[in-house]
Formats: C-alpha cells, sequence, structure tokens
C-alpha cells in the first residue's frame, strides 16, 4: 500500500495547473496529515492518469496544489459492471469499496424481489469508491449508478454484455466460467435470501447469462462479490 | 442464506441428546427471536455434522434443546490455513469471518516486521469464527490459534505445508497458482505496508512457498485475503 497520500480532484490535470482544493481535503492535508507548502502529493481525476503534485498554499479552508509532472497514466478496468442487491449498510459500502479495489467499471445497485435495503445513497456510495480508489493506487474511479429495479434493467440490457450470476441453488456444483467469452460482462450478486423463483427463471433463460457456484458453503453477498470478481478477472480480466 | 436458526455449541450431539443453552444463547432464541418450546434450530459443533433440535426448556437464563435427527454430515474444509497480520480492529474481524466463510480449516495471526496492531484478542476472533460458521450453514468451525511472530512460525514451520504469499512487489505480474500441487497449504497474507525486505528474502528463499499477484491494482489486506482463498479453492480446493 502506498505510503503517499493520493487525492481525487475534479479539475483536469496538467503540468502546471493549478488546483483548488476543497474544504474537506485541506482540513485532511493540513489539518490531519499536517501538510506544509512544499509538500508532495499525489492527485488523479479518473480521466488523466496520476500527477505529482506540490502544496503552493495552505489554508484552514482550502489551499491550492501544482501539478508538477505525471507520474503513471490512466489505467482504465476491464469493461466489467458489478450489480448488486443492496444490503445491510455497512456490508454495501464494503461491497463499493471492493469493486473499486477489484477493477469494476461500474458499480449498480439493483433492487430484486427480495431485496430489504434501506434508501440507497448514491452520493454516498460513489463517496465510498472514491476513497477506495485513492487507497488501492487507482488511477480510475468506477461510476456508481442509481438503484433500479432488477426487472427494469434487465428490460432494457444489451444482451452484447454478459451477465454472470451467483446462484444459491447451485451450491455444490462446479464453479468457473464455463462459457467465459471475452467482451463486456457483468457480476449479478443477489440479496440474502437468493433470487425469487421468477428471476431465477428469467435469469436461467438469457442466452447471456451465466450461473456459477462458489463453492459448497454459503457466502455472505460481500464475499460473494469479492469472489465471483476474481474468477472474472483471473478468466477474463486484467490479472492475467 | 438458511433463514433457520443455527447455533454452535460445544457438546456431543446424537440422537435424544439434550442440550443445555448458555445464557447468551437463550437470551437469542427466546427474547431476541422470541422462540418457544417446540420450535426447531439447527445445532452444530465442528464434530457431528448438523442436527435438528427441539426446545425442551425456554427460560431467560438457560435453556434446553433436544437434538432428534442430523440434517447434515460434518464437511471438514480443505487443509488449508490462513496466515495474516492483524490490522484494524474491523478490517481484522472480516478476515476470520471471510476465512471461515471461505473454508479455512485454520486461521494464524502473524505478527510481520511492518504490524502494526492493536492487542490481537484470540477469544474474540474465536467468536467471529464461529459466528460466521452459523451464518454460512457450515458444520465446522476452523481455530483460531495465538498470534505469533511470522520469523518464530518460520523457523518451526513443517515444510510439506506449502506457503502461498500475496507479494505487492510482484503487482504486474501474472497471477494463478503457478507451482500448484496438492496436499495442506497456508495462505499468507502480508500487512498494509507489504512484508519487510528481509521477510520478502525469507519467503522466497523457501522452497514450498509460492508468491504470487492479485492483480494490478492494489488490494487491501481483506479483499486480498478473499481473493486469494477464492482462487486456491478454485484450484486446490473443494470448490471443483
Amino acid at each position: 500500500m502506498s505510503e503517499k497520500i493520493r487525492l481525487y480532484v475534479d479539475a483536469d490535470l496538467d503540468a502546471g495547473q493549478a488546483v483548488a482544493l476543497s474544504r474537506d481535503q485541506a482540513h485532511y492535508l493540513f489539518g490531519v496529515m499536517r501538510l506544509q507548502t512544499g509538500a508532495a502529493i499525489s492527485l488523479f481525476n479518473g480521466r488523466d492518469g496520476e500527477w505529482r503534485a506540490v502544496v503552493a498554499e495552505a489554508g484552514k479552508r482550502g489551499g491550492v496544489v501544482l501539478c508538477e509532472a505525471q507520474t503513471a497514466p490512466l489505467r482504465m478496468p476491464p469493461d466489467l459492471w458489478l450489480l448488486f442487491a443492496p444490503i445491510k449498510k455497512a456490508r454495501t459500502d464494503f461491497i463499493v469499496e471492493k469493486a473499486a479495489e477489484m477493477g469494476a467499471a461500474r458499480i449498480v445497485p439493483v433492487l430484486t424481489d427480495f431485496t430489504n435495503a434501506e434508501r440507497v445513497r448514491r452520493d454516498r456510495l460513489q463517496a465510498h469508491a472514491v476513497e477506495a480508489a485513492e487507497q488501492c493506487g487507482g488511477t480510475f474511479v468506477p461510476e456508481v449508478a442509481d438503484a433500479v429495479k432488477l426487472s427494469a434493467l434487465m428490460d432494457r440490457w444489451d444482451s452484447a454484455r454478459h451477465i454472470l450470476f451467483c446462484d444459491e441453488a447451485k451450491v455444490g456444483e462446479a464453479s468457473g466460467l464455463h462459457a467465459a467469452t471475452p467482451g463486456p460482462w457483468a457480476i449479478l450478486i443477489g440479496p440474502e435470501g437468493g433470487f425469487s423463483e421468477a428471476e431465477r427463471a428469467r435469469l436461467t433463460g438469457l442466452d447471456h447469462a451465466h450461473a456459477i457456484s462458489l463453492g459448497p458453503r454459503i457466502l455472505r453477498a460481500d464475499t460473494a462479490a469479492v469472489a465471483a470478481m476474481t474468477l472474472w478477472q483471473q478468466a477474463l480480466g486484467d490479472w492475467t
């Protein structure tokens, strides 16, 4: 894990570019981490790679850093979406964090027949994805979409995007990405309690949907998300 | 996920066996879940499989359940240990939970040169492993060992047990269990900050230790634990 401070910013990044810090960022850099003028940090914005920047102005409510040089190019994740049924707050946060770390390009909370979720705060989840990207050395931040009903999402699904879904009813069957083909994919993690019969029938009937098992034990949704992304990254993603 | 209440108990389980409940278990069953005499639950003890049991006595400070019939045999996990450097409390708890879900047989907190951990409470971690087994439908509970220095553990290591370690210095290199051979294994997850040079040199010099990469992004230790266990279970464990 990088010891260097990495901050996500909205601004364009280029040599000589001055970037204004938000109040929260200034508090973190100058209040918590006690950085002073001249200190170096890293910036990324999800578009221009990672840049070395130096503190030019340090204030209690704001500050300015100056971009010096690019230290890493933009690295896009594979075209993998993570669809998941929101669960309890802490585990939902965890799934978003893990999706960003594991290299999902887009994160979509889906409401299934058995989803029993509090209101999904998209902005809060997006902030978790940003924080995870800052921590894991990423130069890209996956977008967190608004929550959508699974049935509505399937109605307008582009069948060119394969779906990998983890089916608890398959516990004990062989795992693996049997029908693995390259191209855009989405991993779908069901809620506690699994998919409804109607949902399972619909998914099973889709030519572009593939069920896998994640071993003989029942995994929590957050564990299943990491495990499924691991298998996908290993078979089809950027881990090879 | 099972809707049925599953409890881990110490007692032997056999047909007709009466099992006394602890005060905490009685509070949970009768205070929180409002079960009454005659209600059915599942019991397991890590040795005798899963048993259907019926509440015979329900009290505020205790109770008795009667074993009726075995509903699942004991299912042992593969001979896989998870060695991990304890991190912040919440993430350490998470690693133990995930190790139990993913099918580790033994969990060993290791203190490395860069480990910066509070005191490791073995009893608390063991309770997390029990709770995870209750939740994930397991009939086995991995033992949480006392924390041990990595160097001391390596001094007395049985070289018949292969070690899979996740080396941050290998980020970007090919992943995979290249030298995968069956038999007893341990997965070793380093601390935030990675292994020291001395530790890395020692591990790299061991014939029975194998380094893998977990993709181009830097994973937190808890994510790395789930990802490494996934790859191992898929290649050598009970997921196939």
